[in-house]
């Protein structure tokens, strides 16, 4: 009896369960590999772009250099692109090496681990966006209540590239919500209420 | 052959699996109830403390009124609240319903709807406290490069409250983070690899 065959009796067509079930496989393992690759990209490119800005102002003979340190939002999305990006390429290798070796996620722990980080980069990128996008939309409006004044006035240049971050931040953690759905269905699909000792040995 | 057995043949222990499986589902399902009542009391009080916090100061004979309108992102936060709270009431009564029929959940259309709206309001709510909380860390800390001036040494009492109203704010959108992994296990193990024709007819 094959591995993927368990629990099916000879007369329910297993061969045609199995080889569906490879097809699925590979297809979520090709999107997956993928959208890591994607988020590799991008997350170097928002943490670039973000991180290299500056522009100088003079201001009644004083120069002023507007850079993304000032904001605290910015630098905190500088390091969750940075993050995402080291994690994506790691993922991206394992993938890789999963793909070579040919095998299917059937670890429950490895896949718990790839499930959690997936998670938690999903909203520490959401968030770090949120947070960097009321920053930006201060920056750019202002707020006359409270007497906080538009300094994208003043540092247009330096605004339109962070902009352009995240821009690029924004696709990163969209699909890293993807991603994480992804793993998801990796790791609880193994939980099926049909796999008999399997289940048992983990409850 | 019971629905919870099928695949199992009678010499696997098939009634320890069954009775094993029905002792997970119970737990999983009063988590659930419990995290969604918590949610939707939490979700009011953080809408209402937020929503209902004014303040009115005299500054130089001129009378100003702090209000959380005149913040989008406690506009932001009020609503997203408000729009868990709705939900999780919604929630909690197909919960109870759920319970009262005592039938398990295996119909994947409705898992993914359960799955989508519990991920779509963990997003919104975390994206909604990490705004809020960019937007409080300007009022309480300013920001002196951008000459944006601390807002809260002026309106304390409603900083305070608003404060009171985002630390509940966040307890909920912690709770919907855990919540759309329960909801992530109860659809995605309808996909286990083991599931013979079932699968098949999905994918």
């Amino acid at each position: 009896m094959s591995y993927l065959g368990v629990g099916v009796s000879p007369g329910n067509v297993p061969v045609y369960h199995a080889s569906n079930l490879k097809v699925v496989d590979r297809r979520v393992r090709i999107a997956e590999l993928v959208l890591r690759c994607l988020i590799c990209g991008l997350a170097v490119l928002a943490a670039v772009l973000i991180g290299t800005d500056t522009q100088v102002k003079e201001i009644f003979t004083i120069k002023e250099k507007a850079k993304f340190t000032e904001m605290k939002a910015l630098v905190f999305l500088v390091i969750a692109n940075g993050i995402a990006a080291a994690y994506s390429l790691v993922q991206v290798l394992r993938c890789i090496a999963s793909m070579i070796r040919g095998n299917v996620l059937f670890n429950k722990p490895l896949a718990w681990a790839i499930f959690s980080g997936d998670q938690l980069m999903a909203y520490l990128s959401l968030t770090a966006v949120a947070a960097a996008a009321q920053s930006a939309v201060f920056a750019k409006f202002g707020q006359t209540e409270l007497q906080w004044m538009k300094t994208c006035n003043i540092y247009g240049k330096f605004c339109n590239q962070v902009g352009e971050g995240m821009a690029s931040a924004v696709i990163v953690s969209l699909s890293m919500v993807v991603l994480s759905g992804i793993s998801a269905f990796s790791l609880f699909r193994l939980y099926g209420e049909n796999k008999g000792k399997n289940t048992n040995s983990r409850w």
